[in-house]
């Protein structure tokens, strides 16, 4: 059950370093939170970077096999993108205490450990600038440039994302794919009203 | 000079917050940066809960004042929905440490600085929201509905301008403009690529 026990810990380390911040959460309670002496905890966990280090490198193999998905899938760029999407939605929305510390924390990680998320979130981002770049070669995605290339679209769409874990409540009104179908819909039609078409008495 | 030197402490403060994190910045770290013992700091502030304040009410004024001014803007909504996007740009891209500081460690505020930002970023949400609800009676917005509503759609816009802090560059190749420019057309076009309408001949 040794499993279970450190499952456990990471569990109550995700919660405490996303209410309190990593730097301010001790050791000390993260044990408390597992009823363990804080040199108890020591037994399953070599410190509070490994940590840190578990569970964002277990998010951050979810984020590259979603990546790696996308890049294999079928279709052209835009269903591809929309893969991963709702790939994206998936982690950030189903492992929101996780994700979030991911997404907040990961800049405390210990070297090397911060230098291959870095890497792993510049290659995630990448794979993203890619889908747009295909897309408006093979004509499913719009073409961008000037100001709107891919590069800003892309830091757009990730960061409107990750915000997802600040917000989404997993018993609320909208599950997991209604919010994917949601900000698919943002990114791919924008607010603009559909132009309606003139009538003929329009065109005297 | 008393305010100099105080805006000098708030500049060395937000630039560590966002380096390191608020809790894990300490007030001899902030002193150090601005050439003060320690204890010499707290001539100038009274602790390092009342820098986070004055660094967080000051750009929670500059929230509420683009708000008030989109309220007030002239024509449709989409017009004063891009007035609110173009100031918020200013915002997180003009003073991207304070924005960041701002977006990052307001939950260390104690009370009741932390309600009242709270209430304040739920009211800049509330107009925002307002907006998207209204641009859709008025046309000059696509109609929101089913799980695309305007809490999700604003969430998402919110949560896309608010990475800006993130990787914007002061001196880079895009000035605030031009990103505000580009944020606009990806929410108000999307992705999608232009229609072509069919040629007569498509239609045998």
């Amino acid at each position: 059950m040794v499993e279970t026990r450190r499952q456990q810990i990471d569990d109550v380390a995700s919660a405490l370093f996303r209410q309190r911040g990593y730097a301010a959460t001790s050791v000390r309670e993260i044990a408390r939170g597992v009823d363990l002496q804080g040199a108890s905890l020591y037994a399953h966990v070599a410190s509070k970077e490994a940590l840190l280090w578990s569970i964002v490198w277990r998010v951050a193999e979810r984020f590259r096999l979603a990546a790696e998905e996308a890049l294999a899938g079928p279709g052209p760029s835009a269903a591809r993108l929309a893969m991963l999407v709702r790939a994206h939605v998936e982690i950030v929305a189903g492992e929101r205490e996780d994700a979030a510390v991911f997404l907040q924390d990961w800049r405390f990680l210990d070297e090397p450990h911060r230098t291959e998320i870095a890497a792993r979130r510049e290659a995630y981002e990448a794979v993203l600038r890619g889908l747009l770049v295909e897309g408006a070669r093979d004509g499913s995605l719009r073409s961008l440039g000037g100001t709107v290339d891919a590069a800003v679209t892309g830091r757009a769409i990730l960061a409107a994302l990750n915000g997802i874990p600040a917000w989404y409540q997993p018993d609320g009104a909208l599950d997991m794919v209604a919010v994917a179908d949601a900000y698919l819909s943002i990114f791919m039609r924008g607010l603009q009203p559909p132009v309606v078409p003139a009538t003929e008495e329009a065109h005297p």
